[in-house]
């Protein structure tokens, strides 16, 4: 009789401290509880609370009025009952569909993870509790999670920029087979909004997950995705830079008072250079896609007429504008990436330059709605080709799994 | 006039509508603020409620009583004091030491994140915040920061493993240069404790940062660094298989009940031949390490003297037993990966296999720390050479990164 079995038990506590209080004294408390009807429960124990609620991307969403943008849809709340024992408990009224939600608990007022659910994720500087609800029908939340498919790779990793002066980090998505099949593929460069940040359509995006799904079923094409950072300022996403775990903010268009306009758009060549020296790539506007999200389509938006003929593929998500660039006090922006609008988007819809493909989505209820309508009407004058989507719902990241999705099908075929 | 400016003001409401409502109704609270003196204060708004509270690693611990085990010690509490606006607040009373901390508030006895601070981990089945205290003098907050120096790779990827009849992720660390350099490397195989994961060494551990830092100083060499999911019943960690959102679990030395004993040892050989076909390796005993934490501890002492001569160095933190394996319901187990104990490590000792190095680490106060000392008088027994680093704390992150630093300059030399 030796001590190896000691050992082996040992091992049971092994983790930290942390995990041990956590798991020892925890609570066996489940929420969210998924229920054969797809109806949600969620719990929570907490005695000597006056108000407990939920605030989540299922609840009916309320209305607020935003100072010159008009009504924006904020996800709603819904209270939690106190039944014995200090256990709270919120069951959604009606089953939810397929799809990946995210939600916060508000114990007395104080806004806060669900202390039972140990699945999160940051959206810019917001944590947020998450899950999903599959149907097996082959529907959103079946995309959206991890299927028994062959799985890519996801890379953090870092580039330098001369252009910004910095080491810069991204995150690069690679299908199942890459690193040994020795052949090439086409690159997607996927853009993030305000505030965002390299990370963002990794975890919120859940693009790698749709990427396996989608190729592993012949419905996209095998493809490297790149998602950069679009903050020009910046290194990485908070906590990965040498700035260290400062608080994340929203600066306007992802470039800072002082900084040269349009920064992110004229170092892009930076990150093309680096994925094409990088990965075995096919380099030629055919294989080449760009779009992104709200700040992210105006990035895309920007840099496929000013780098008109590179990018075949482009994918405005929740953001479209028409007109030269302004300045944040009104003035006419310089930047040559900002000018000129109707003679670089004439430029990109030339023969010789025009897209394969030129997709504007937006939700009905966007509060940018109106500037993307006006795009389209813009297009339509000049009778650029065009694909327009448009869904429920604003501004949030469920249309974007959506358009991503949908894109995601359309390109390189 | 256009309405380009109109979108770029409101990219700067991109994100989510969650992330809106954290940036425009969010308070100003700073949580945690770092100090000149690196005293560091906490704060929380929380004006209904009776008490809030901190426990966190930088604060006393405070031992509990573990049946069969003794003494075991947990992150110790502290109160915040309610100041004006119902604005909690606590100061540590002394400054805090260069290192990575991990910390949790209680409000009204229910253990939360702290709100204002958007840097969160998760370990095992818990979710703590983080903050970095760094001193610039080259201590290891300086190391476990991301700092101005080039940057490594770090990899979610998915290997096949026959043993297991699975799929399963794993993560990987490349050294700065390694896409570019044409060049092979050494692989130092990492492995984490009961509970965690692929992602434990990476998070908690901030292998890629030190790594990172070590190579830029030229003080470890440029590594491959290969972190496996040690639990043998799963395919990932919690949320990244097909498994889903459940709650993670500890499970027996990470081989669930009914499952082939040593299940995970004896799938290693997958993993290896994984990283000898996907990456450009160094395949001999000298260009081979592998070390663990608690039960990767365990495996690696296994694995080490199971497969003698494939590894020439070997890392036990936290956790080294002599003996042959028993089972759970304490008969002698019957793989051959725990049987003959004496006869593999003479094995292993052996002119043909000896490792380059073997490398013993444990805390002072670690509730496994018997175990340890019998393998050290076991090897003292035997004349089998090795190094013994003790240092001060128990069973916790903070060891285990040091020993991961120590453990990372001797290797590969």
């Amino acid at each position: 009789m030796k001590k190896l079995l000691t050992l082996a038990t040992a091992a049971l506590m092994a983790g930290s401290a942390f995990s041990q209080q956590a798991l020892w004294g925890g609570t066996p408390l489940v929420s969210p509880q998924i229920n054969p009807d797809n109806t949600v429960t969620f719990r929570c124990k907490a005695p000597k609370a006056k108000t407990v609620k939920i605030t989540g991307d299922f609840l009916p969403e309320n209305e607020i009025d935003i100072p010159n943008y008009g009504k924006y849809a904020l996800p709603g709340t819904a209270e939690l009952t106190e039944g014995k024992d200090g256990v709270w408990e919120f069951t959604t009224p009606a089953p939810l569909t397929s799809e990946y939600y995210c939600y916060n608990l508000i114990i007395d007022g104080q806004r806060t993870i669900d202390p039972a659910n140990v699945y999160i994720n940051r959206d810019v500087a917001t944590i947020t509790n998450c899950f999903i609800i599959s149907n097996e029908k082959g529907d959103k939340g079946d995309l959206y999670r991890v299927n028994d498919v062959p799985h890519g790779t996801v890379r953090h990793m870092w580039y330098n920029s001369p252009s910004l002066g910095m080491q810069r980090r991204l995150t690069v998505y690679t299908p199942a087979g890459y690193e040994t099949s020795g052949k090439k593929y086409p690159v997607f460069y996927l853009l993030h909004g305000s505030g965002g940040d390299e990370e963002a359509w990794y975890v919120q995006g859940r693009i790698s997950q749709i990427l396996d799904n989608l190729i592993a079923t012949g419905k996209a094409q095998p493809m490297i995705v790149v998602m950069t950072n679009g903050n020009a300022y910046e290194q990485a996403a908070p906590g990965q830079s040498p700035e260290g775990f400062k608080q994340p903010q929203m600066v306007m268009g992802g470039v800072k008072e002082g900084m040269k306009e349009a920064a992110f758009e004229l170092s892009f060549p930076d990150v093309r250079k680096f994925v094409e020296k990088n990965f075995r790539t096919i380099n030629d506007k055919k294989h080449r896609a760009i779009a992104g999200l709200s700040m992210g389509s105006f990035h895309s938006e920007q840099i496929s007429k000013y780098y008109a003929g590179e990018y075949g593929y482009v994918g405005l998500f929740s953001g479209a504008g028409v007109g030269d660039g302004r300045k944040g006090d009104g003035s006419s922006s310089q930047s040559p990436v900002y000018k000129d609008f109707d003679k670089q988007m004439a430029n990109l819809f030339s023969p010789k330059n025009r897209p394969e493909l030129y997709y504007i989505a937006i939700g009905k209820t966007d509060f940018i709605k109106k500037g993307s309508d006006e795009m389209r009407a813009y297009m339509d004058e000049h009778k650029y080709p065009y694909v327009y989507r448009e869904t429920e719902g604003g501004h949030i990241w469920r249309n974007w799994r959506i358009y991503f999705t949908e894109f995601a099908q359309k390109i390189f075929k």
